[in-house]
């Protein structure tokens, strides 16, 4: 196997499947990145056998400027042989695999020679036939994964809430997460007809590598399911990852339909005043902050309190309050995570008694997106 | 005590002053800004015990907005409080000490109340009364700084290497610093007469700071020396810190007056070599980087090399070699630290033998700067 290649196309891609390797694996070849140059070009495989990434780098796109003197393949370690073709002098570089498996790369006047591995003992990537894809662009795909994600647990002792659900019914993708604490849930009509219907569970943690792949380009990003698996293609990158085993709790109840005080708070406003409140709280045994509201006399205060170090209150202006009045507390952290989930809109909260959950919804898009908060007990 | 000030104008100073503030201290009141508001402004400090910096914000300055309505002295809990002042939501925040040295920090609609001390208990900041002083640009002692404190010990067995020795004669400011495996050395010509002579150690840690706080404004720096306690005013803001006592070893013997081999090198070039070498030394039990000259032959090698990953070779392309042939070897660590000290200058490398040191100065000014590397035996 012999290569040339664009040292700067060659680190775009090592950096995708670099999302990949964990050095903490237990499987000692999955620290390693596999290479393999054919006619097509160069495959660069990474995994830590929960998520896989593969992509190809094409000989016929002259970008890459990728010339393959040799097929071949090779498992390098990932970590050095990135750390070296970062630093290497030219714009090119030469990897030719010589005997036992040992890999010269050369650039300029700089030679490495490293121990490579038998990429026939590499594991191999799940397969995947299904041929109904669900597609959404980059950006609408990046922000329902920030969007849930947030709300997914990482206790190790309820597995299946380490996951977001994802359910397709009637050309309706609906995506939930909750920690049992809080919950937060994001529908998306379809652009074009799906066949099928969906009902997987897919881990947080290879959504938020996935949602960091995507970047700012908005590429395309098609999902296709397996019994357990789930792959993402994004241009010539597939985003490989296991399926969490089970059943997902039913969400579709705990979500109030009615309540009896409700108030309309710019997000980003409210979030600065519930971050200067948490300043004190995080300093309490009881992370907790209160918020009073009192539509009659349109007042509404939030209160943090941390008894080594003092006391926060600030007046809120909500543009509109109705029902009755209400004193609420809640973990403020909970409260950061759902306000930041909705930039810079116009939100509704809504309540129904000071121990029943509360629910934050974008004031012009009610129907599709809904951050639920369980409050705190105090009295 | 009672004032309004400017919040933007105020978190600068506040950066500045906490610096010296340090959580770990083992002086609970030390963990606290101390404020005091007189005729002439606010003045903050804050303090480690080791390093103490003081700052007046001037009334007069209308960039301040500063106004005092009653004078007097607080200390607060640091950390919070800036955290706060960071947060608010206001250009402008007023500050009210109440009764029990309760103190109200306001902001718009948010109003913090924390706990104070009695600033009474503040410890006093060390006296300097000397006349003397040596002024440098801050570009100038943020250099020498930068250059010489690379080369300090971080081992706490041998004290008094963990300073830089500063040593004042015939108007010439001399800065040495060594751990036992490097030196570094720099000089600088007084641009005005001084008199008097120093010779005072001043610890390692104080300098980074104070090369921090010197930032890009390019401030004179004035030094002024007591017993045991140096202290540097950089406009309205002064910078306590103790001496390290005594007596540094002699330094200049260890510097060669003669060489076998020297070569010359483009600064930026051999540390993007060393990078790569380091690469894999650092992977090895002993992380060391082999280096042949052959000045006949006009050959220059680098060699790194672990047994586990690889090893690396490159050429490299001095632009004059002279002398006689020579192998030697070196942790790349230091002559990392030593190349970066040279910015893009051009340096000549001078050796005596393998197991002697060898000396890095810039080609254009030999005099003034020097950096001292011990090699390692691997034989």
């Amino acid at each position: 196997m012999k290569f040339t290649i664009n040292r700067a196309a060659f680190i775009k891609e090592l950096n995708n499947v670099q999302r990949a390797i964990s050095s903490k694996t237990t499987i000692p070849i999955l620290t390693g990145l596999k290479l393999v140059a054919d006619d097509s070009g160069l495959t660069l495989t990474g995994s830590d056998a929960d998520i896989s990434i593969e992509t190809l780098i094409h000989s016929d796109n002259p970008d890459n400027q990728l010339a393959i003197q040799s097929p071949g393949a090779i498992v390098l370690p990932a970590r050095f042989f990135s750390d070296i073709v970062k630093r290497l002098p030219e714009d090119n570089l030469t990897l030719d695999v010589t005997e036992g498996f040992q890999t010269e790369i050369t650039s300029g006047s700089a030679s490495f020679t490293i121990n490579g591995l038998d990429a026939n003992n590499y594991p191999h990537l799940p397969e995947i036939d299904a041929s109904d894809a669900i597609t959404l662009t980059g950006d609408v795909f990046r922000e329902l994964i920030n969007q849930t994600v947030i709300a997914v647990s990482n206790q190790e002792s309820r597995p299946i809430l380490t996951g977001v659900h994802f359910t397709l019914v009637d050309n309706q993708l609906l995506a939930v997460a909750t920690d049992s604490h809080r919950l937060s849930q994001r529908k998306i009509e379809l652009p074009s007809a799906a066949s099928g219907t969906y009902d997987v569970i897919i881990p947080g943690k290879s959504l938020t590598e996935l949602a960091r792949m995507l970047g700012d380009d908005n590429p395309d990003v098609e999902m296709r399911l397996s019994e357990n698996q789930v792959l993402f293609t994004i241009g010539d990158t597939m985003f490989y990852s296991r399926l969490l085993e089970g059943n997902y709790p039913d969400t579709s109840r705990l979500i109030p339909n009615e309540s009896t005080t409700s108030a309309e708070f710019d997000a980003k406003g409210l979030l600065s005043a519930i971050e200067r409140a948490s300043l004190l709280s995080h300093e309490s045994r009881n992370n907790v902050v209160k918020l009073t509201l009192d539509p009659a006399n349109s007042q509404a205060k939030i209160f943090g309190n941390s008894p080594d170090v003092g006391n926060v209150e600030e007046a809120l202006t909500p543009s509109e309050m109705t029902g009755e009045e209400l004193e609420i507390s809640f973990n403020p952290d909970y409260m950061k995570d759902a306000l930041r989930s909705f930039g810079a809109a116009v939100i509704t909260i809504s309540f129904t008694s000071p121990l029943r959950p509360f629910t934050l919804v974008p004031t012009e898009d009610k129907e599709n997106f809904i951050q639920l908060i369980t409050p705190v007990r105090t009295f």
